[in-house]
């Protein structure tokens, strides 16, 4: 399939997006990437989440959940803007009085744009589940010996509006974090990455490990990219999902080396920054490689894939 | 408790609060109204969302999730900009080149106010769980003869910043949502309040139901309260939370008459502009009271709470 062109793959990915749409699997809410999600698509997704927990049970991680939004002064000093400014989200409000209000109404009813008035809130949209741990390890103090290990999900953006249903601009994102020294990251990183595997194979999912890069913005962003690339910090675990297109990357194995330990100030115990790394499930990515893989009905699944989502 | 001042009202929540933070099961994001939830709370919370699905179990209803967003124009057709501008939360983005970007970050380093360039995005923060379900079943055409019950849930955003620990900015809002002749509404209303009640009594939470209105902005918003009012459009089931403060809304049974219907163009079979209503659960709230009246550990709750929390 290597020498189909851009133009079936994206008419591929549109024809399975028409039929979780036709099929009431996804609900279209008016706008590329943002979908309602009918009953079959969360009975999997929740399934896929309580596999995730289970994947990681007896590592004694702590469990945080997350609100969709972070603290813009935090996302501020993450660094996002510098790598990600065309996927962020920042969050405006209305700030005036009654006088205001009459003449936003105004501006509203003339079809006018009424959205320059809104004044930027101190939250923005959350751009990956694990942005708020660092914040949170550093308000606590050094690290124990054993490092930290961490279990978020969260709500996630990313301005990318495309009818290629993988791509969706809200998406939640299930994690482990992992924050202690060099040696604990990349043995965790090394042990999850094994762990995704016996995982995705028991879904019968068809994947392969490649090392990957995210997706740095402009011309200064390439160079980030290609040293990303070049020290393996980033791999991504691919399922085909849309025919004649490059599979899909579900899952990710990271490490941040030291940047959000030098970022925030976490440090272990014998002074040295921290470093960190995480698998991130990529939840609603998985939820559509297996219906693109094992078909819309849920109940017509193979047993074995049954049993491992919905434990009897 | 009728002549505690407000002044203490406020020193009896913040207290609460510093003893959910103190314990872990609310973690500090640094804002006010934006926590993480520790496991604890999630725990709290994942058995009150199941058991609001087998309080609902057997009446059919169509199962969907929406994302924390709505799309723009929904939103703007929605007219909640009109009732409710101080609450809002519109998103945007960054869309402009290498060179806008390169100013952008000048702009971030001087600690000067970058966020006035970035533009209105075409989503906006979801203000209520049901918001999305009136333009879903329009799309749809007319209404069967036994109208519609839709199950949703959706985090919401309410932009009122607050230490009181009932209100947080994101939260989640369980719904379900009825919507047909105006007495199958209301029948649904009344069936909910009675079923409510025993819920929250197997909960062991004291309680109460009123009359009450939405926080219409400005005056002309305190004559639509007045109208809301005096037609019991919509009636909370209160429970105390804070000492020395007003009991905190942790449901509501609401009336929408045909509000909703006739923006979207919903009908009846007989080609009647359909009612609506709904009953929605406030679980950052239920949550809170929970913890408030039965202590932080779950596990020294009475037996019989956590049975209907968590069945054996």
């Amino acid at each position: 399939m290597s020498d189909v062109g851009a133009g079936s793959a994206a008419d591929a990915s549109t024809a399975f997006l028409d039929r979780l749409l036709k099929a009431g699997v996804l609900i279209p809410m008016g706008a590329d990437g943002v979908y309602g999600r009918g009953a079959v698509f969360e009975h999997i997704l929740e399934g896929l989440d309580a596999l995730a927990t289970r994947a990681g049970a007896g590592d004694g991680a702590e469990r945080v959940r997350f609100p969709p939004v972070m603290v813009r002064r935090h996302f501020e000093h993450s660094g996002y803007m510098k790598g990600f400014p065309q996927l962020a989200g920042t969050i405006h409000c209305f700030c005036g009085d009654e006088r205001a209000h009459r003449a936003l109404l105004r501006c509203m009813e003339a079809g006018e744009d009424w959205t320059t008035g809104q004044a930027a809130s101190d939250v923005v949209l959350t751009p990956a589940a694990c942005y708020e741990v660092y914040p949170m390890l550093a308000a606590r103090g050094g690290l124990p010996e054993a490092g930290a290990l961490v279990d978020v999900m969260s709500w996630c953006f990313r301005h990318e509006p495309s009818t290629e249903p993988t791509r969706m601009q809200l998406f939640r994102m299930r994690e482990y974090v992992r924050v202690g020294t060099p040696a604990q990251v990349e043995a965790f990183r090394m042990d999850w990455m094994q762990r995704a595997v016996a995982l995705i194979e028991s879904l019968g999912l068809p994947h392969t490990i490649e090392v990957a890069n995210d997706p740095f913005f402009g011309r200064p962003g390439k160079l980030q990219a290609d040293i990303q690339r070049s020290q393996q910090l980033k791999f991504e675990l691919l399922v085909p999902v849309n025919d004649g297109a490059e599979p899909t990357a579900c899952l990710s194995f990271n490490d941040h080396q030291n940047h959000f330990g030098a970022l925030w100030g976490v440090a272990t115990p014998d002074g040295a920054v921290a470093h960190s790394g995480c698998v991130a499930f990529g939840l609603e990515r998985l939820t559509l490689a297996l219906l693109r893989r094992h078909g819309l009905d849920p109940a017509t699944w193979p047993t074995p894939v049954r049993g491992v989502l919905w434990r009897p």
